[in-house]
């Protein structure tokens, strides 16, 4: 039970959406452009970064939603995502993810924990400036959502299959607010 | 030195949003809405639970724009920004108040630490949903900007007087991104 009025059986995100629209419109605009808009990063690493950073912040609903987009991004790949989000090498993750991977984590546990150093390595696996601005800002915003999501305690499904319809809808949709009467 | 190459001479956030304005706009309008937009908590009131959150997070660019944004907002009462963010006691701070940055605290450790005791004693001071809701979106959109400005090394002023211009700035214009040729 959620611990503010939103509408009963809508889950997560939608559900404060749905409460305040004033402010779901921009954060599903920011949803939207950063994790479907240009960048070196594609939409199933983008994803993967998502769903990375809402596992280490313990965000069921996040974390759930978020790897269910990604793997249906990866296609043959998916197994990628469930490498990531229990911690198990995989050897199609390339030497630049792993390093982008890792400042994600680093600026889950806060900004100032990323050192030159982190910078350095991705720069190495060449990693530029947008790779390393799109990674740190889907760390920091999903270190939003989590929060938002958790804080208020909003509606977390509990079987995973729930999440495989919502990954196949980001993948496809993307990120529409749920005030627009077209979703 | 910023890890990426954004505006030199451009502190925090706005640098960011010079380098990617099509992230910084829905940044920007989230932070209007929610901070200067329709709440039953008052602009001042709201820039204080930012200005808390990113002291918790030792964020200084945030933490001293949003306190001078706070403290002029407070006008004669602008000792309690002092007062909350040094953790010190101040007697014309609300029970109410006290009781929402206790969960803005809680937010900024994580979303699952907020308890339903913690809302309780929220609503026993006269909270209702949308401080409650209001509440934990600051702290939550917070926690992203603080990761941001500080996960990307971006410049950050020392001086406390060179953020009395921001603090008036954010207290009368309010949050329009850089891009917007009108500022």
């Amino acid at each position: 039970m959620a611990y503010i009025s939103v509408p009963e059986g809508v889950p997560g995100i939608r559900s404060l959406a749905q409460f305040r629209p004033e402010t779901g419109k921009p954060l599903y605009e920011l949803a939207q452009v950063l994790l479907r808009g240009p960048s070196p990063l594609t939409p199933a690493e983008r994803e993967l970064i998502a769903a990375h950073v809402s596992a280490l912040n313990d965000c069921t609903f996040c974390m759930s939603s978020h790897a269910a987009a990604s793997r249906e991004l990866f296609g043959e790949q998916r197994e990628i995502v469930d490498c990531v989000i229990t911690n198990r090498p995989h050897e199609q993750l390339s030497d630049k993810m792993r390093a982008l991977l890792h400042i994600a984590g680093k600026v889950q546990q806060s900004g100032k924990s990323v050192s030159s150093d982190d910078i350095e390595e991705a720069r190495e696996y060449g990693a530029e400036d947008r790779d390393i601005h799109d990674t740190v800002l889907i760390a920091a915003t999903f270190s939003m959502f989590n929060r938002y999501v958790d804080g208020l305690a909003t509606l977390t499904p509990i079987d995973p299959k729930e999440y495989e319809p919502m990954g196949k809808r980001l993948a496809t949709i993307g990120y529409v607010s749920p005030q627009n009467p077209n979703q």
